[in-house]
């Protein structure tokens, strides 16, 4: 965290960068401040002046950038989900099968966790906040979509291939991929770190039937 | 939902149930509503006047059971954790090896469902309002305990019975453990009835390594 100020020297004075590119780099400072207030004190008890302080400018200088609390929200939860979107449109749907394409899913989560923490939390975040404050958009809704349209289509997938066991119930399947989603959103609120990451490797080997130890079982 | 009003007839004449009982019914709603309400619209925007609508109660007759809106949370929270530290205390710890006590935990939360989804919905919210409103405590600090103790636990005797695959990182397998309860909680806030349940069978056989067809893999 940074004491309130203007524009830190250190940030608009390096490699004397043109001011187009300063202030997109603020830019991009403030809606990263803005994910991690919001993610840490909710919507309500976080002000833009609390998001200037932690993206180290005035108060007043952040309204060159917003001009509204609900617009910045907006802003910041519409930038991660359009990095996971495009992630997910990449590496997850052009997977073989079910089984590589949830690897390539809990590798967007990897990808974008070491990337920015705040990415990561901030998409259950926006959706929990839209739900509650009538001025806010969940992004997945303003993407023209919803939320369970990305399990819904790895499911339909799977039965094309016939790679689910075929009395699994398909809405449960797709429910699950909902809560496992919902699950890592929820815990990079935290500020895990390492343990983060540790613990997608362990769901990769629960995917894979190999995180336990095989053994005889009676019956 | 119902209309404000003083006590419903419906409730407390039937059966001619002595007054204590009646008021133990009554108290009963008035958690249950105040779970559903302050999980739908959280807690700064849920009123104990929105709690009594809920519970078919005067907003002035609330007041003969709760004494403010953060005592409420606090002890429908209570209720919740303390519901679900029972059943793992009788479900889970007592199983005799890793998996058994993961498809006994994901009975808990089959159990607590089906009496109750806002009893699962509240587990998450309640630590989520508490790190954000300073008159809320966690009901899981409360308890004396913390979040990731029943993961560490079940981790713990995991690896004193060598169940896990032995390169398994243990704080990743425990941060697991809180990723499915996390999405298990937070799926529970959007009422979906026996998709939740569905969701927890498949569950259940992705811990089994069922879930997919086996077919040979190319290296």
């Amino acid at each position: 965290m940074s004491s309130a100020g203007d524009e830190r020297p250190a940030t608009s004075r390096r490699r004397g960068r043109p001011p187009g590119q300063r202030s997109a780099e603020t830019r991009e400072r403030i809606l990263r401040s803005a994910r991690l207030r919001f993610a840490h004190a909710g919507y309500d008890r976080t002000s833009l002046a609390d998001i200037a302080q932690e993206a180290g400018i005035t108060p007043r200088a952040i309204y060159h950038y917003v001009d509204s609390k609900p617009e910045l929200f907006n802003q910041a939860a519409d930038v991660a989900y359009e990095r996971f979107a495009a992630e997910v449109a990449q590496r997850v749907l052009p997977g073989e099968d079910t089984q590589v394409r949830l690897h390539r899913l809990i590798d967007v989560f990897r990808v974008l966790y070491r990337e920015d923490p705040t990415l990561i939390a901030f998409l259950s975040q926006a959706s929990i906040e839209a739900r509650r404050n009538p001025e806010l958009e969940d992004p997945v809704t303003r993407a023209g979509t919803d939320r369970s349209a990305l399990p819904q289509a790895l499911v339909a997938l799977a039965l094309v291939r016939g790679d689910l066991t075929p009395d699994v119930d398909p809405a449960g399947a797709a429910a699950l991929i909902e809560v496992m989603g919902a699950g890592m959103t929820l815990l990079a609120t935290r500020e895990r770190g390492d343990e983060y990451l540790a613990m997608l490797d362990v769901m990769e080997r629960l995917l894979d039937g190999t995180l336990f130890v095989q053994r005889p079982r009676p019956a």
